[in-house]
């Protein structure tokens, strides 16, 4: 099935229409005709080669919501016509432990999960195509329901990746009433975070190096703010929170965050460095039995726990819709850090 | 009360003899007659002043076995005659939250615990003298009970800092049978790792970086030697590890351990390198949701646990005995890594 598309050809070439192949659905498919499709930065470092072991021609995206167009004859938990989200992941083997526990990001076989772009699967694809195109085709069991309001559509495709990456480690470190939190890094991720972990009842505070985006915080729902820059606000905050979420990706001193946390308390890192942080200081860990873990997006069970959960309370991302051919240019604005707090496409501008 | 001991006058001296005052006993203190002592790597580059902060004399040592000679008025658990023991605390706030639960090694008020030597004492010394002497007077709640056999108190001694430093994580992160366990180093606190995780039930994998060790490492009970250096055993034994004790104080590459453990597994430190280790890969913490963790000694009822569990199981370190004339030649032997696997002093030779 011919689709169009925006792709990278080369690590080089800026995004541009292309026409890509659907496969035809099978026993167990859901084609959806896409909606929106917010834009990660995986995205951008991905479309322009920079992680390696990229196969052009590239569409990215995966936050994707649409609604279903066609669903095979195998599928009973979808049907046409209803509103649906596709994650990070469009495959896994679903016969590792870690497969069978609803944590397919772990897939423990030697292929791991299937991206859903830039992706191998299982028999099929060699190089899976992503979110932005018109309408994709995915296995049922990566397919979430979502339960928003109409209106609320566009501004939930980045739960399906900024949402769960934060949620998943959130909710496996037990945050919740009486925890108090801390999101460092106030972007794409961390906006999450904050809304996320309030909505979860823990006192949230947010850790930004600008004192620029202390009200912007409060807005998404932090209860305190402290500028990680000045010495004398990270002093009074010493070992006061039980876990922190750090969402910042660029290498940085994390040493100044681990000594915030209590004793047995955890800080977790879901964005990956293009080079290593500085080595945090073993005493740090040590004094009070801390640690440093990393979590990577989330399960499939969990990520609809989560859009459930969001429904339920209101949430959805705080966006800045794009046309589709305004995508180099937010690439553009996200490494300047120009984004309040997602970009998203509006795929009726494909 | 004057005592005799071994004292280190300034960073650049060799431990001579030298005499020290005891406090007279007060209403809760327990004075004993110290029948060994173990040497640690702490009591090194502390006596060399190599930590900063060190007040001189300095008399190390604090792995201590010793007899009751006189107990304070206030003091009902031990009497005249007991075999007991000193670990690396002999104060702390007793008020704090850790206090409370027995984690005083984690005391959170400003002064934190007060170290056996060169530690300050609340309302009393401003600097601890400790086990390299013929006596030492302990506030009682941190004098341990030793119900070991009389010929195996000098092998007793390093349980007091080697073995509760191992023992402590192995508890707290639920060590036991159906646990596969690496512990990385076979020296003074790795042997001890070996023999305590394997009399908890795990599945033991020693990893050393020398293939002289193996035999050793099976001979204290370990169930599988891993040769770090050897790219292929390693290969094999990737996330195959639920826990990782790394012993090594060295800088080292973390990465290699961290990719033997399987999906939210922890690796926890308990040496303080005295130059970071190279920078963890984010990667190899996101990718399996693995942890890098520290852990300080233990505290005093975890001890008491750990000592009664060892005699129950016949265990104790594997010692040299060495004179207190000795000890200087000792610590050149010690930094050389030719010790197997603890000096301990026999205080008759003072």
């Amino acid at each position: 099935m011919k689709t169009k598309a925006y792709a990278a050809l080369s690590a080089q070439s800026p995004l541009a229409p292309y026409t890509i192949d659907r496969r035809a659905i099978g026993l167990q498919d859901v084609a959806i005709d896409i909606l929106y499709c917010g834009v990660c930065h995986s995205d951008l470092h991905t479309a322009r080669g920079e992680w390696g072991g990229v196969k052009f021609p590239c569409v990215p995206g995966h936050e994707i919501v649409g609604r279903v167009r066609e669903v095979g004859n195998g599928v009973q938990d979808h049907k046409i016509g209803d509103i649906v989200g596709v994650g990070c992941m469009v495959d896994s083997c679903r016969q590792c432990h870690s497969c069978d526990e609803g944590l397919e990001q772990y897939c423990e076989s030697p292929l791991g999960f299937a991206g859903t772009y830039n992706g191998h699967l299982r028999g099929g694809d060699a190089n899976t195509y992503g979110g932005y195109s018109a309408a994709i085709v995915v296995d049922r069991h990566f397919v979430l329901k979502v339960s928003h309001r109409a209106d609320q559509l566009a501004a939930v495709a980045p739960l399906l990746c900024a949402g769960i990456t934060t949620w998943s480690p959130l909710r496996h470190w037990g945050v919740g009433p009486g925890k108090k939190v801390g999101i460092v890094g106030i972007g794409g991720l961390g906006h999450m975070g904050v809304k996320l972990a309030a909505a979860l009842g823990a006192h949230v505070v947010a850790l930004t190096t600008s004192e620029t985006k202390r009200q912007a915080a409060l807005d998404l729902g932090a209860h305190e703010v402290v500028i990680s820059t000045d010495p004398d606000q990270m002093a009074k905050c010493t070992t006061q929170l039980d876990f922190i979420l750090n969402t910042v990706a660029a290498p940085h001193s994390l040493d100044a965050y681990l000594t915030l946390l209590k004793r047995d308390g955890a800080m977790v890192l879901v964005g990956v460095p293009p080079q290593p942080h500085p080595s945090p200081m073993v005493f740090n860990l040590i004094g009070q039995r801390r640690s440093l873990a990393g979590s990577l997006i989330g399960g499939i069970a969990e990520t609809q726990e989560m859009l459930d959960f969001c429904a339920k309370h209101d949430i959805v991302s705080t966006i800045e819709m794009i046309k589709m051919s305004e995508i180099n240019e937010a690439y553009d604005r996200m490494i300047k850090s120009d984004v309040k707090y997602r970009f998203v496409i509006d795929m009726a501008s494909l």
